[in-house]
């Protein structure tokens, strides 16, 4: 793990050919300094190991649950059925899928009564950030740095605004 | 059971609200004599009770498992995960389901391994059906029994074809 | 509002046309004894109200915000962006809607940055869900009752199955 | 700026990576000398910016907004909120974008009364063209040069038609 | 007419079904007092009407046009094609429409050189809102009306979130 | 059949469900005096007799046929396959259709060397009118027909724009 | 051209860039020694051409008229709105293209009549085999030709599957 | 064959541009030892071949048909209308398919009476792994492999996940 003490994040991915997009979950949360673990579980291929996690992660002390696949992605929602913490879904767009959307509709769709905190295709970053903000709900250490990483992200946007003046204009 | 005899056939669906779709596939294998249970399980709400399912369905003479399920529709895809048996899956559209897209594409597109063939948008009747066939695959007085229901197909669209040409001509 | 105590999570719709989707959401949290303000706010009806109300929600002790909107539906996204909180998207499925994935999309697909957690269409009683696992994250008592209503969904299946075996068999 | 004087278009994107698809609207003004100022903000990422300038754009001597954006693509409608003047949406094709479906419904699906004038996914040209018929409609002199440029499109179909009879006949 | 003096915006639609549907452009004019006419026309069945309509509309001192139409819609884009104006397009979802999708992408995706400004699906009053402020580019009394219509618009949100205090809380 | 003499045009479905969106197709085909024959015939339950149907339809006098189908709609095509004969395919949107997607690609994306001369959902008047332009191709009498019926469509929408004026202005 | 004689066959396209999906539909009319001609015309550039052109085709001795275009496809529409002959739409995907739906629709979906023959997706050829079909409608030779055609396809198939057998077995 | 013996597993094409797909099936298979042949056939090219292939597989003690097609993909529906033999069906992306949906929505969408059971788009892999499970209904020999082919699934994901640990923290 990137940061000492025991993980309050679980990073979870179907496949290890899912790395390239959920390592950026790890980046961000890594950039906060929350520490995190990262698995490859796998709903249909070792679905008892999923059970075993899932049923153990919040008395490890993981606070918040993400989980990436693709294709038939039930991956987050299976897990989500069996913790109460909340999971976060990131859909990924793999290889023979149907442009994505067999993944975003089979983590989206979750039936009443199990949600999962979906986010865009791909969008691991997003969902570390949002990992960062239901830490922060209950810690004013970490909602200090929601701002800061928001407050950066308006400066970017801000200073490539003035280069573009320069350069177009 | 409508049959006598040990199940050969078990009938899972998501939820009871499933049952006007499935109850089709149920009473398709009555016409046929094959002996099917009928049972509502959840991926979501009874991970356990589905693993327990899965797990125990060869071992008690199951044969071939049909799983229907609505939305972000994991059932199917999770069973298939737990049992060596052939797991037929049936997309239902359900209430806030995004046109059905969601559970054809949920049940369809499972990852290299572990396969659930997938029938039509509601194809209950069509799931048991081809229950029928996979049994019948070792066993001629089923396939006896395919044939006689294939032939029956042909002769109402023969009738109800000479009965076009009284009507329109 | 329902319940006693300064609200801790906003529900806010772009319509008060959403109201008998979102008012599952109130329901919910009622239910859990989770105070909550409920408000009809439009991204593009009252652009400033909405960013009055995102720069003020933490400050007035909210601590997870739920919101839902049709078409092209921008108030989760509009406010993500303006608080450190964590905001919960819910795509509605309005009439001039395209099946709803011009809500779906538009609230999930948000950039790099700023994320939300959307959940299915329609499904505002999974965002009341979500909001209370989030603040189960830090609540221990919260936690319990996360639990509490899955046991109580697992006894709904369990005593579902039992009477359809009755019924059907 | 290309042109000298004011400038009475505003374009404005998303992201600078929006910048390929975003210049072709630039690039039309400058060759009908319609003055233009280009800005990146982001209705996620600065939102108070996008706030000063859709509210101060109209006193500014800006006539016509042009907006891009991929994605869950907010920044058109938020505009559009937040001025009295016509804006024309770009809905982008970026990466990780669901084939553009989500950019485009993201724009084109406005609530009831606040229109954005969306044009085709990538059509930024298009969005230069629809400026300047928007500016021609009080001005004669802006029109001819509408009615050149259609004359111009014109000639070249028909080159092209007679040298394709030359090459492939 | 419902309003006196030569018409400014013509509303055409592909057929007299499209009524229900283009009427509120209409209404919407008469309510800001701008002059308009209405017509059906058909891109399919009278070609030269439309060819003789849009060849004249500008001479005949009409400045917008907004033109709706269902299924393969093309009479938008055909009249933008012989018209120096700006068009408006107004998808509409017709009866055997796929799901709107036809309609939506045939005004959408004009190719490069001849847009229209496209609303959302059935979006008319959007059109006539759009159309208004067009004309009031260079009008400084239908910039007023533009105005007052969105403080309209903000009143009837505020209205409803604090009924909404009332019933819900 | 409605006309005198050996039928020229066979209409063809794979259901009797299908013969009210088909007898559209019947209904032109009498009104402009050419003969025709109506079959219910099914790809899959019936494959022997389209087999013989399609082999026999040209030595029989048929010149055009027309085939209506829902779903996995495969009879156009497997028809196509065995006739020189040109085939009209006519997408049915049948109930647990997909919204019609299933039985439009179906239909349409033939491969290469087998044509089916698809139109639109549920247009099986058109396709009697397509089957009226093939016949006309050689028949100058028929050719009248088409012109005919065309100049009809011409004073309907033209009486209809009359009457709009008349109403609503 | 590349047959003597006056052409029968009529290919047109909306923009020399669907050239190379165009000229398939010239290669099978010229391996048949049917005469065509070609010509790049515009819906949207050169609509009085496009007018010009459609209504005095028929004149001109052309009987079949092979229309392809991408994006907001309306060429092939527009010209069977003004022409007796049957008309072969060629859907096409072009860059900007939202997946080729757009071209899809725009062309399949035409209105109640105005019928637009539409093949697959890039389909030139099958437009070219269509339009022989319908020019054997009345003339055996011609029919001859398709039979032979037909006839190669298969030899094709079958010597490819025994190749199979030989490299895979 | 790779396999001695008589076939019992016939896998089937549309195009032997479809074998790069098609053969992980065979090879699957073969791994299995299941002996199996493998044939190129068209529904539409040879179709006489096709009733041929399908009317004689059972008497030639074929257990399981796997049939892949794309785009307009009538071979696997085709083939079951004609056999009682229990008919997997692979979706095929080919060339000019539209994103998959053709071949997927033209297998799965069968209509009641004649079952396809479908796997995912390009899953070939998959349908061998579903014949494999369907002869082993009755034959523990084969049941047994299946359960050994899980476990090593089990002990890949199991070695990724160690390894992953070790690379990335």
């Amino acid at each position: 793990m990137g940061i000492d003490g025991k993980p309050i994040v679980s990073i979870v991915m179907g496949s290890t050919s899912d790395l390239p997009v959920m390592k950026e979950a790890a980046e961000f949360l890594k950039s906060v300094q929350v520490p995190y673990e990262v698995l490859a579980l796998s709903a249909h291929r070792v679905p008892e190991d999923v059970l075993h996690f899932a049923k153990g992660a919040a008395d490890r002390g993981v606070k918040v649950i993400i989980a990436g696949a693709g294709g038939a992605a039930h991956l987050p929602g299976v897990i989500a059925a069996m913790t109460p913490l909340p999971v976060i879904g990131v859909p990924i767009k793999s290889s023979n899928s149907i442009d994505g959307w067999d993944s975003v509709l089979s983590i989206l769709q979750m039936p009443s009564g199990i949600p999962v905190a979906t986010v865009a295709l791909n969008g691991a970053k997003n969902a570390g950030i949002l990992a960062l903000q239901i830490l922060a709900v209950a810690d004013l250490a970490l909602r200090e740095k929601v701002c800061a990483f928001k407050k950066g992200l308006a400066e970017k946007v801000r200073k490539a605004n003035s280069e573009l003046r320069d350069v177009l204009q």
